[in-house]
């Protein structure tokens, strides 16, 4: 199997990931991986529902959406994941939902406070807000890219619209989807009640440092 | 098979669907598809469970309601669904749930505001409430017909009742109904712990045009 | 069969439905049916978990809760099952959970108010509460046949414990269980964001008598 | 199969549980048990994915968390599971998730007020707070240690952390986990629409008494 033939069966298999886990209605959401040392990347065709999704309905585009290689339309999300993969190089996976908890949390545009252990685990901190912007230009992969820089949290939250997330890889993407719909969830829930008080940083410091270093099987990191 | 054939089995299968997205209890909902070129809409058979559910076991009725072909009787909802039909051409099928979240906001006759791009793609605007009508007249089909008629929306809240979605197929209209809860539940938890602002009107248009005419794949819109 | 066998069938597969409609954790909850023409019902054995049921594992018991028929003991909740078909002669199933929606009204001691149709349709009014009665006397049979004397409802929600639901059928039992939950969780969520009314008294009678006796499939309601 | 090969089997699968629960969201979350008569005890190994559990890749390690026996490193709470074994002879099975409610009110420091039958039956009364701690140390297994001395609940809720659950076995720690999150959702919910009174010491006292000593099948408690 080549390269991208890998790529299409690890990327069709990963959105599976996003209906067990409850965070996609219908045909919304979508997973890429980015092609080691090119500028393309494997991503979900537009519109197409689960069931019906198959390594070989995955599609090849370029980082500015265009089509390279595929039977259907690449997902009308695809520019804004080319520009998180040109402008982060350090970036394999990119992941979108509208996951409901989060998604409120977005449409009031209030980062999630981190106030729970798991956050400071996965997200070293807040989970950050981005602008709002209009699909069809280059405005989302940049309010992505912009709001990231200053945070070594894994997801934004793209204002009365929904997360990204990105990682070193596309599960690593999909597991910071699920980790902020989770973290999104409880925080609402705690909120509900009464007031919650953040984690002092060194804690989430500390925490943060031993999660991604310690916490896992070497090399499966 | 003749095309009442290829219904029973469409709308028959379509019913699992709201199951699968959590839509219905026991044997509440329904899902209807115009006969092409008849008077006819093929539907669920009154108050019998999921599981029994095959295609013989769907009916075929009349615009009043009326059994035509088929062993049960037509689910009681059958009146509403005809008067969709006969007073909407373009419309080829209708769905009713009492799915929670949506009919939260029916209960309260609140408007579902538009305020992320989920809503604005779909809906292209408010969710709005339709009047509290009985069962067993033709009120219930004028509420939703003179509800929908000045609005871009394919989903209706009846009053107390619960949500119609209409659609150019019977699968167009399930993905309004699933679609329809899930942005209910979503302003549902934003609107919990705050107030949340509409969307500007050029952005919903904007959005809404892109998604009715770019998303997806060419012919299968 | 006999009728018993045909009961411990029955009832085994009804538990089920309790799982799959998110009624009940780990071994909570329980289902009976009254042997007709007996002091008798087949019922649940105490604390077994739900993988672990057969029609076998049902046991039979009298209605002060004592196991006539069956190799574990019954379900701590036989004796108010017991009450029931003992003061409630036309009533053949009753069912029992700690359904998470429905015991947040019951802990609050606060009935479920009549504001939408799908309550009307199979409640024909509030669901009431009844007494807080502790376990090992007949005071929980006897709240729950005392509060329903006076209602239409096949449910009560016995305050700081949980639903109760009877039917002519222990199948019509569970039903009322599941509807019970699904306008429990309806009307909460309508109540957390803002006021709800209740509907007109004529239309929910109206509602009522047509879902009682026109909705369904004859000689199957 | 030797005693420790058992408790491989038993630990693996009782992780399904929290799966299919709800409990936990992708690598999160892990259940152990005591090996009789030695310091030792099974446990999940480190962000291992749900899937990729088998009874081999369960491993064995020491109080003080350190790996005895396995191909992985142990899960990174292994040293507070020993602490809770080191401390509480009796105590067979410790388990340790984020369940979205339960950490809600870890969130917020609050402890499950006693209002309902179903927490009188499992834990006796209020599910109590231990404090904030840091991994890396025995802090979190002293916290629970400490906070559950003065209780009879078999559950903690380690504040801005998550539930930890004990039992006699394994099987009956993964119980009270399961018994906690649905509490905390149904006291959530309860209190979300208006206040809620504890049940009467007493009450709870025979509550607790009856369900430990006479709810299930004898030999099976």
């Amino acid at each position: 199997m080549s390269v991208i033939e890998k790529l299409r069966v690890e990327v069709c298999d990963l959105h599976r990931e996003l209906i067990r886990w409850g965070l996609v209605a219908w045909t919304a959401g979508n997973v890429s991986a980015r092609v080691p040392g090119e500028d393309l990347l494997v991503i979900k065709p537009s519109g197409v529902s689960y069931e019906d999704l198959s390594p070989e309905a995955m599609v090849v585009a370029d980082f500015s959406g265009r089509l390279v290689d595929g039977h259907h339309a690449p997902s009308s999300d695809t520019e804004a994941h080319g520009y998180v993969y040109a402008h982060m190089p350090h970036i394999g996976g990119v992941v979108h939902t509208h996951s409901p908890y989060a998604t409120a949390w977005a449409a009031r545009g209030e980062p999630i406070p981190c106030s729970i252990t798991a956050m400071a685990d996965e997200f070293g901190g807040d989970i950050p807000v981005g602008p709002f912007a209009l699909i069809g230009s280059d405005a989302i992969g940049r309010g992505i890219v912009e709001t990231l820089a200053g945070h070594r949290s894994p997801a934004v939250l793209m204002r009365q619209h929904g997360p990204f997330t990105i990682g070193a890889t596309a599960k690593a993407a999909v597991k910071a989807a699920v980790m902020c719909e989770d973290v999104a969830r409880t925080m609402h829930l705690a909120r509900q009640l009464g007031p919650v008080e953040r984690l002092p940083s060194q804690a989430v410091d500390s925490l943060h440092d031993r999660y991604q270093n310690v916490y896992g099987q070497k090399g499966a990191r």
